[in-house]
């Protein structure tokens, strides 16, 4: 089942100007910050409670995101949901009927294990889930 | 500050639908429905953790989210972050230059009171801060 809101993914033009208003404005501390080459993005965390903005400013036009920000502008671009068994869950959810971007789980940011569901499934919201690494 | 991530709004065509999916395939509880005059929508909670999915299907076309359907189409409408006094948050968010669609709370679903950040003050994402009915 899914657990929680892990985050919620933001597309942005400018990741440092973005960091500028989460951190100031919005007062959200940055966690963490990684360049996501499998996924075509540079990607922060804030945190907020137990959840997280993560912002993604895309490496090329070509990328996943780079594509969104052409065609939708810059705003909320997915929502991830946290799970145990990252597993147990895409079997669940092939099963209920769902269409996998993802069929096997692949790497995400901090190591964790992430899925994609596609937004065909899900009512047009691109739909993410994670299993956050252990230990 | 910005407690947590309350819930993400999702604009919705058909909100029985949406519930169905989200119940079946996505395996949230329905918690609480409600049609929000003021805001021009049916809208349904469905819980994950401790944050909430809130489905929102528009009364009219003329409506807010009714628009917003018409150009984007369904999906991720806003993201809302917990906040203990909303009063304070919103002299903070101005303070900070912040362009609100509402200077003072109003009533949200479930009694909560709720305001909105304009999303061009926020790199395009509809922003909502909530404070839950106390008690």
């Amino acid at each position: 089942m899914l657990g929680a809101i892990d985050h919620v993914g933001v597309a942005v033009e400018d990741i440092d100007a973005a960091l500028k208003l989460y951190g100031d404005a919005l007062a959200m501390p940055l966690v963490h910050r990684e360049t996501v080459t499998e996924q075509g993005v540079d990607a922060a965390l804030l945190d907020v409670g137990d959840s997280h903005v993560e912002l993604l400013q895309p490496l090329g036009p070509d990328t996943a995101v780079g594509k969104f920000l052409q065609t939708r502008g810059p705003g909320l671009h997915h929502v991830a949901y946290r799970v145990d068994d990252i597993d147990a869950e895409l079997g669940r959810l092939a099963a209920a009927g769902m269409r996998l971007i993802d069929a096997q789980p692949r790497t995400g940011i901090r190591g964790s294990r992430v899925a994609f569901v596609h937004p065909s499934s899900t009512g047009g919201v691109l739909t993410e889930i994670v299993e956050p690494t252990h230990g």
